[in-house]
């Protein structure tokens, strides 16, 4: 690799970006000097391979496009691949860890696109979907937040505008590294749920924490408790939950992740707020945002060797 | 009126305040020497007639109690009658005056509530009423309020914390006063809509208002551009709105008010977003804090002499 020599990369869209997430796209290679071909709502992988042949890209921007390693071989200098957007799971790692290809993914772009959906269902259920009676507000009231990451970095600077306060907690963070942003630190997860009324899940699924969202946590809640899950089904216990809202007309869930076990929160009505398809990071923005980030990744990767986003170690076979 | 002698208050309250706004106001009234007695969830015009002879209060708080001269004659020394809340349609004004009894409202403590309400519609409206597709984000939009007091002061602050830029017309003000929290003050409506996505109306409705948001000041707005009103029906062109939506697919309305002509938005679908009923003050902490607000302006008035708040002029007969 030659830092500095001019790139050529192909943007790689199944599913197309809007046209002014290109637009930027193109600026951002255009700016360093790189050449940027795409290919756009292609039906067919054959019409991938023959554009690998045509082109010879240094470089690719992928969403949800499957990357094999027949893609891999079409061309054998392709040097990285990023996926504009968080997950992975439609890049074959290990064949492209193999090969000496970069992948990463554009971590990020989407947070704020989650805390505001958030925001909206936590004052929908609020209001009561806009049904005409009395509801109540967000303000003065508290807001927990269960991981420190980018989202929940969103969902505090949203919260503190409506006047609230907010606790967080996570295992990975020290006080200190919560506490930057005037974020509360607590020191256990008792203390996020305990008299508060919003808790707000910003966890992975691990052994450790699927199912430990439970009964007794939720008991803990202060009056019109809402616990809001943008996460991952699987953290919570959803038959305690249940039994929860049994006990405890007061408390709502609103979600962003389909139940484990369907129709489960069927009997809690608008209690249970689901939408009706993950749908957090969904947004314009969200998706422009995360084709621009890959463009300014992959730049960086060329000039200034940046691998930070990189999600396979080199020569890592899985 | 002796300054600082103890008064007799009564709470009429045909609709009760929730128990914890009862016991701020008497907290409010104990600290001042003042007694506090309390007629709730009465029946019959009858019931309230009694307690009057009862009592004998030098100041009553009520809700939406209608206040007519048979009250205030039942005990000759009301001197003063605080609506919790903003509208006084329900008292008459004019037996008042007549008897020198001194009416007020609460204003503003209804703006917060009201402010939420408008976010929560906007982003429900932004990402199509959760049923999991793709929308869009407010971070970094453009928000015009037209008229700027208490709600659009609240709105500006939550627009704030979503990365909004405000812009903010009001006749009344000037520039400065619009400036100081850090809106962009513009010199006149059309500038509002001039390429903004979000336009929220907060002026009342009058002669010059009336119909004044027509189709030419729609068409003007941006793309997903999203018109608010939770102000008054009268100030919106219906027809003209119904015309613009027919040439602009893009555009909303969202609405805390119901329609002057019924129906009149039925073809526009979820684009007209309306409330079942207006609702926008409508929560518990308003209303608790509109009792508040009555009884700490009882004691100043008394105290101080203060008649800020004053809805009837001395002697005014309407």
């Amino acid at each position: 690799m030659t830092a500095g020599a001019p790139k050529t990369c192909l943007v790689v869209t199944e599913k197309a970006f809007a046209a002014p997430a290109v637009k930027a796209i193109e600026g951002v290679f255009a700016d360093a000097g790189y050449a940027c071909q795409k290919i756009e709502n292609y039906k067919e992988a054959s019409d991938l391979y023959a554009k690998l042949e045509e082109v010879k890209p240094d470089a690719l921007i992928v969403r949800s496009d499957k990357m094999t390693p027949e893609v891999y071989d079409k061309y054998s200098g392709i040097r990285i691949i990023v996926r504009a957007g968080a997950g992975v799971d439609t890049i074959d790692l290990k064949g492209a860890s193999e090969r000496d290809i970069v992948v990463m993914n554009t971590p990020g772009q989407n947070s704020n696109a989650v805390a505001e959906l958030a925001f909206g269902m936590m004052l929908t259920n609020a209001r009561n979907h806009y049904d005409g009676t009395s509801g109540y507000e967000l303000k003065d009231k508290t807001l927990s937040l269960y991981g420190y990451g980018q989202v929940a970095r969103n969902m505090h600077r949203i919260a503190k505008a409506f006047n609230m306060t907010v606790k967080a907690y996570d295992p990975f963070l020290s006080k200190e590294q919560i506490e930057v942003d005037g974020a509360i630190a607590v020191d256990s997860v008792e203390a996020l749920f305990d008299g508060v009324q919003f808790v707000s899940l910003h966890i992975p699924s691990t052994e450790k924490t699927n199912k430990s969202i439970n009964k007794e946590l939720l008991l803990k809640m202060s009056k019109n408790g809402v616990l809001i899950n943008t996460a991952r089904a699987e953290v919570v216990d959803e038959a305690g939950l249940v039994e929860a809202f049994g006990e405890r007309a007061d408390l709502a869930y609103i979600s962003d992740v389909a139940p484990m076990e369907k129709g489960v929160f069927d009997s809690l009505g608008k209690r249970a707020f689901v939408t009706a398809k993950k749908m957090g990071a969904q947004t314009s923005e969200a998706n422009n945002n995360a084709g621009i980030a890959a463009a300014k990744q992959i730049v960086a990767f060329f000039e200034q060797g940046d691998a930070k986003f990189q999600v396979n170690k080199p020569g890592q076979t899985f």
